[in-house]
């Protein structure tokens, strides 16, 4: 490697480093402003928890949603944990009967 | 809850959940960025994992990065996987100095 290409290549990679960097403090910039939301709204009296739930729930696809819940209600049901089981198993259709089966 | 405060209770939640689905997807674009910067450096030939370890040392305080190789070289060496021992812990000395003159 000669001089000439190793400083073409060092600066070439400070160049890639430094965008990434920069890039970097913006996302963690936006990482600081979905906190202060969350806090804001956590003032206002909503669980933070329940909304990271709701932002993944809305980015499902309503039939892969609907297949998660059933899952999980057939498992809390094997382990004899759902809440209310027969609201819950309503919700989820057909899921009683299943749950049988899947055992 | 009346039907107004829950009204506003419901506009209040869904402002919320619409700024951080914002600052969710602008986070997301600049995740894709960074990738992308990061497939581009390994077009030119660079390694995108030394890239990553750059990027994490170039955070961390001198002292704090001196005391973790020091500890990795102790702990390499006593299960006998230091590569040639000298040069690496020579290296890691002159290494620090580097760093300050390229800032």
């Amino acid at each position: 490697m000669t001089d000439e290409t190793g400083n073409t290549a060092r600066n070439h990679l400070r160049a890639y480093i430094n965008r990434i960097e920069r890039l970097e403090e913006e996302k963690s910039a936006l990482m600081e402003d979905i906190r202060e939301v969350y806090a804001e709204a956590k003032g206002t009296g909503f669980d933070p928890k329940i909304m990271r739930q709701v932002i993944i729930i809305r980015k499902m696809e309503p039939d892969k949603r609907q297949e998660q819940e059933y899952v999980l209600d057939t498992y809390l049901s094997a382990l004899g944990m759902l809440l209310q089981p027969s609201t819950v198993l309503e919700g989820a259709g057909v899921a009683g009967e299943d749950v049988a089966v899947a055992e």
